[in-house]
C-alpha cells in the first residue's frame, strides 16, 4: 500500500437525487479538511458531465452554516447526471484529473455510479495513474449489493410510511378502494415501507405489491375484493415495478395497450397511467363505485425538511468513511454491516470492492415477502424501522364502543 | 337570548379530511367539558349518517392521552361523509336529536356542512325545538367566506411548499420540465401556496396557474417554452381546476376526448389524466425531452406529521370558540379576522352567520394573480406566509464559482 499523495480530489453526485445524498457530500468535504493530503476539493457540477467540462467548484471555502444547510437539503447539491460514461467519456475525465492533478475520486450514487467509478479506476492503474477511486452509496431503492442497506432509503421510506398512515386514516374517513404507486422499478423495498407505520390490526396498507412477484389480474382483483368485503375499503400499495405472471411491467402492457388504441393521439404514457388502470380495472370489473388513484412520483425522494435522522447521520458517516479509506487504500465502496438491531441498532461501515457493488442491483429476500405475494412478513419491519425513525402516532376513534 | 339549555351536543366532521379537521374537535371536546349545560357529547360517526343511524361515541369519555395523539392526526378521527342532506334527511336527523335531547349541534366542514347546519337549525327553529348550530371551518382550499382563512389550508400549504423546494431542488439537479397537479378545483389558494417557499430569484416553480385564470394551451407552451430558453429548465405547478380561455377544465376536455378516441376502452379519468396530458403537449410541441408530471392527490390532505403549529392552534381555537358561542347564541359559524401580519401575526375569532358562509365559495382575490395569469403577487406571500410556519431553508451550489 502506498503513502497518500499529496494531491487535489474531487467529488460528485450520481443518478436521483435523495433526501440525505447532500449529507454524505457535507461528511467528505468536513472530512476531506482535515486531510493534509488533499488540497484543493473539486465538486464537479452535473457529475461526470462537470468533471469533462472542468466545471468545479471549490468546496474547501464553504462556510460552515451553508455546509449544514446542505446536509439538510434533499437533493443533489452539486447538479447530478444521468450519462454513463464509456470509455472514451472516461479517458476524457481522465484527462482532466492529470491535468488538474486530481488523484482523490469520490462519487455518490448508486449501482452505475460504482461502475463508473470501477471504469476510471481500472483505466487509470492500467495507465500508471495513481488515483484513488471511492464509491459512497446512496439510492432510495435500497438495492445495492453487499451493504446491509442504503444512505437515502431510510428517508425515502420514512416519507412513503408518513404518506400512508394519512391516506389510510383517510381511506377510514371516506371509504373505498386507494392506491398508491410507488417508487422502485425492481426492489420492493420503497413499496414494502408503506407497511411501516401500521399500528392498529385493521391499518392499511392492506395489499402490498413488490416486482419481485409477478401478479395475474385476476389475483389482483380477488385480493381487493376479498378485503373490501371484509373491512369495506382497501388501501393498496403497489411497485411502479409491479408486473404480470410473465414478468412484464404492467405499466408496459397499459401503454401498449393505449397506443393501440389511441391511434396516436392520446398520451398515457406519463406518470400516472399505472394508478388510473388499476382504478379503472377495479371499477370495472368489481363495480365499485369509490376508487382512487395516486402516484407518489418525485415527492418521494426530494420532499424538504423530512429527514430520517438516523439516515442523515449515516450518510454523513459513509461520506466521512470514503475519505477515511481514501488515506490508506487505492479503491472501493463504503458499505454498512449491522451490529445490532431494534432499540440497541447499530451499525459498523466497511470496505468493499468497487466491482461487488456495480452494475447489478439486490432485490427484496424471500423472508421478507408473504407467501401470498400480496404483502411484506415481520422480518421485512424488523429490518427496516430502524431506518425510518420514529413515525407518527394516531388516533382514529370512529370505532369506538357505541353510545 | 334564551339561556343555554342543559341538554345533550353532538359533534361530526364532514367532508374532505385535513390535517388539522382533528385539532378542531379536540377544541369542540374539551371546551364541552367546562360547560355543565352540554351533559353528554355525542360523537356522529360519519357525519349526517352517523346522526341518522344513532351511530355515536362518548366523546367526554376520551382519555387526555388520546384526545391530544387525535388532535395531532390526520383525517377525519370520526370518519366523515358525502352527503348532502335534504330536507327528509335533515328531519330524521332532528327526530334523533330530539329522541336523544340533543340540543347542540356542532359540525366541522365547508360551505355545504355550514349549509347542513344551516338547513337543520332552520327547520328546528320553524318546529320549535330549541336547537343551537355552530359551524366550524375547515378546507384545504381556503374557499370559504367571510373567513380570513380556514383551518386546513395552511397544513395543506406547508405540504406543498415543502414538496416544491424539494421538487425544485431535484429538477436543478436533473434538469428539464416538472409539471405538478396540485388540488382545489375552483380556488387557487392552495396552488399558489406552491411558490411559498421559494428562496432564491431563480428557484421554482416559476409557473403557477390557478383556476381563476383561463389560459389557452399557445399561451401555456409560449410561458413553459419562455422559461426554458432562459433557465435549461421549468417548475410549473398546475391546479387540478386549470381551464381553457372558456373557463372549460382542461381534464374536462382531455377526458372527453380521450373517450372519443378510446372506444371505450382506455382509462384516463383517473388522477393523473391531468399531468399527463400537459407532459404530452409539451413533450409533442415543444420536443423537449425530459417533461415529468406528478399529481400531488390525497397526499396534500392528509400526510401524516406535517401539521403546521399556527393552523394546529388556530383549527382548535375554532373548537373551542364554537361551544363558547353556543353558551350565548342560537347559530353560527366561527370565522377568523386578521388583526396584525408578518411576524406579528395575529387573529381574532367571531361569529358570523350560517347563511353567510354556506354554498358559495370564495376564489383567489385579484391582486394575489400577477398580470400574466401565470404566477402570484407578493401581496399573496404576505398573506399565506404566517399560515405555514416555518419552511425549510435550502442549500444549492452547484451555480457557485467555478475554479
Amino acid at each position: 500500500m502506498s503513502k497518500a499523495p499529496k494531491a487535489n480530489a474531487v467529488v460528485g453526485q450520481s443518478g436521483g437525487p435523495t433526501g440525505v445524498i447532500n449529507a454524505s457530500l457535507a461528511g467528505v468535504i468536513e472530512e476531506a479538511k482535515k486531510h493534509p493530503e488533499i488540497e484543493n476539493l473539486y465538486g464537479a457540477v452535473h457529475a461526470v458531465s462537470g468533471m469533462v467540462k472542468e466545471n468545479f467548484i471549490d468546496l474547501k471555502k464553504l462556510s460552515s452554516e451553508t455546509l449544514e444547510r446542505m446536509a439538510g437539503s434533499p437533493s443533489s447539491a452539486l447538479g447530478s447526471s444521468r450519462d454513463k460514461p464509456d470509455a472514451e467519456y472516461c479517458g476524457r475525465i481522465l484527462d482532466v484529473f492529470e491535468k488538474r492533478n486530481i488523484k482523490y475520486f469520490f462519487y455518490i450514487g448508486g449501482n452505475d455510479s460504482a461502475n463508473t467509478a470501477h471504469i476510471i479506476n481500472t483505466m487509470a492503474a492500467k495507465a500508471g495513474y495513481e488515483l484513488r477511486a471511492f464509491h459512497v452509496p446512496k439510492t432510495v431503492d435500497n438495492d445495492l449489493l453487499v451493504t446491509d442497506h442504503c444512505p437515502g432509503f431510510g428517508t425515502a421510506a420514512k416519507f412513503v410510511a408518513c404518506a400512508l398512515i394519512g391516506d389510510d386514516l383517510d381511506n377510514r374517513a371516506l371509504p373505498g378502494i386507494k392506491i398508491d404507486v410507488i417508487m422502485g422499478r425492481h426492489a420492493g423495498f420503497l413499496t414494502a415501507a408503506a407497511a411501516l407505520g401500521r399500528q392498529r390490526d385493521d391499518d392499511g396498507p392492506h395489499l402490498i405489491y413488490m416486482p419481485e412477484r409477478g401478479v395475474s389480474m385476476e389475483k389482483f382483483l380477488g385480493d381487493v375484493e376479498g378485503v373490501y368485503k371484509k373491512l369495506g375499503r382497501c388501501v393498496v400499495a403497489v411497485s411502479e415495478g409491479m408486473c404480470d405472471v410473465d414478468h412484464v411491467t404492467w405499466t408496459e402492457k397499459v401503454v401498449k395497450q393505449n397506443e393501440r388504441d389511441s391511434h396516436g393521439n392520446v398520451q398515457l404514457s406519463g406518470t400516472g397511467a399505472l394508478a388510473d388502470f388499476l382504478a379503472g380495472q377495479i371499477k370495472e370489473k368489481l363495480k365499485i363505485k369509490r376508487v382512487r388513484a395516486d402516484t407518489f412520483g418525485y415527492l418521494q425522494r426530494s420532499f424538504a425538511g423530512l429527514q430520517s435522522p438516523v439516515d442523515a447521520k449515516e450518510a454523513r458517516r459513509c461520506g466521512q468513511q470514503a475519505v477515511k479509506y481514501a488515506m490508506s487504500k487505492m479503491s472501493g465502496s463504503v458499505a454498512m454491516k449491522r451490529l445490532a438491531n431494534g432499540a440497541d441498532y447499530k451499525v459498523a461501515l466497511f470496505c468493499t470492492e468497487l466491482s461487488s457493488v456495480a452494475e447489478r442491483t439486490k432485490s427484496m429476500p424471500d423472508e421478507y415477502i408473504n407467501d401470498q405475494g400480496n404483502g411484506i412478513t415481520p422480518a421485512f419491519v424488523e429490518y427496516a424501522m430502524p431506518l425510518t425513525g420514529n413515525l407518527p402516532k394516531t388516533e382514529y376513534i370512529g370505532n369506538y364502543p357505541k353510545i
